[in-house]
């Protein structure tokens, strides 16, 4: 598993990591993280809530946006320096997030790659959108 | 488990959440995510990186500022709109992260709140910073 | 827990070990062993593949084989020394699965003992089969 | 992500994924398969075996093959037909494996590819070898 070198590189290029989030997941995302906000883990108060169900955490779908750019573009050496995330839409237990990242910006000289950063459900809705600043030699 | 209505908030309150990482939280936070970059989960390839040893996922430490939010400032009842991240400092297996929240403007009429979100390690390095945006009724 | 002892075997032996597949397995399967191919964990993607839905990975089904051999028979003791593995039909979330694997020869001079190893699923459908060499004192 | 089709493949391809083998992967592989045999599991028992300590789980390093045939070569898409399995050295907790999966064969009017499969750890030494038969349109 090799990443692609900064001259590998060009604006447009894409890459997507798709997951149905089940409740493992989250359950054990909760655990993980010590984020265990009832909204994620307790159907009764998530069934009051504006939600009126469980949700996944956010950070969650930031995760595979993590997958999609250091498995897959830029891959292995990418180092990870900053991310801006949006989140638009709640992500329940059961749906199917793809997190796409496509590069928008290249600075050879500084080592810099910036990605467009895009979560969407199983029915295209937008879920979570960013941008990840990447340095790569 | 209830959290602050955004009347209870004032700009300085504070709150913190404490993690040993351990490698298991790294191994499993892989799997959950996907995210199987060698730079976590590869001890071999980790040596020879510009890390010296196998690092977390910069989406755990992050993880732990939704958790700060989430369960205790504002805690329950949060809904998490907006993250800024940027990654300054690697996370070894064993390090202690401390992320830190501090309220630093209410804007009650909209129903927001901005928190500043700070990682450190034991050493007091900052590991991670940014800001959150929180919507609250 | 002890394993059988090479002269307490005989051709013939069966030993079985089942279990029902959750979803939980299969997203855990796939965290350890990185196997994150979408047919395993995308709902979507899998509901246009030939499989129809998300199917569980062969080599679960392998480990039930190497349970019934390395907890039944022989047991503990048992050096896994070889698999063949024929994957005839898919595992779905929720199927359970038996492994069933039975002594057909023993080469007690050599110390090795091979069984005829197989998986069914709950509808009496082979799912797997296929041979382990086992050496054994 | 997206798997080969069988004309974008030829003999001589190769894809390999690494892992440092944890104690938790071993305890969770343990848990999900059901393969408790103490040889994984007890450190007591371990040490008076033929192996001196705990070792991983044969069909863990047969997993990491299931990776990168499943998500890199040929990738989804693979249908998983086969698989010949020869376990020649223990792999020990903390080990690093590499899976390195090799086309060998290529039968595209029956759709099958036959790849070498081979796991090594940090030292290079040969711990499993053997074959992958994949179905591919």
């Amino acid at each position: 598993m090799r990443g692609y070198t900064i001259d590998q590189l060009e604006v447009g290029q894409k890459a997507s990591f798709s997951k149905t989030v089940t409740e493992t997941d989250v359950y054990m995302f909760a655990g993980i993280t010590g984020d265990v906000n009832p909204i994620h883990i307790d159907k009764e108060y998530a069934k009051n809530s504006i939600f009126k169900d469980r949700v996944a955490h956010g950070m969650l779908s930031a995760g595979f946006i993590s997958a999609a750019i250091g498995v897959q573009l830029p891959g292995p050496g990418s180092i990870y320096s900053g991310q801006t995330l949006k989140f638009l839409a709640p992500v329940y237990i059961g749906d199917t997030v793809t997190a796409t990242v496509e590069i928008i910006e290249i600075a050879a000289e500084k080592g810099r790659v910036i990605l467009k950063t895009t979560c969407t459900n199983q029915d295209g809705k937008t879920v979570l959108d960013g941008e990840a600043t990447i340095a790569l030699r």
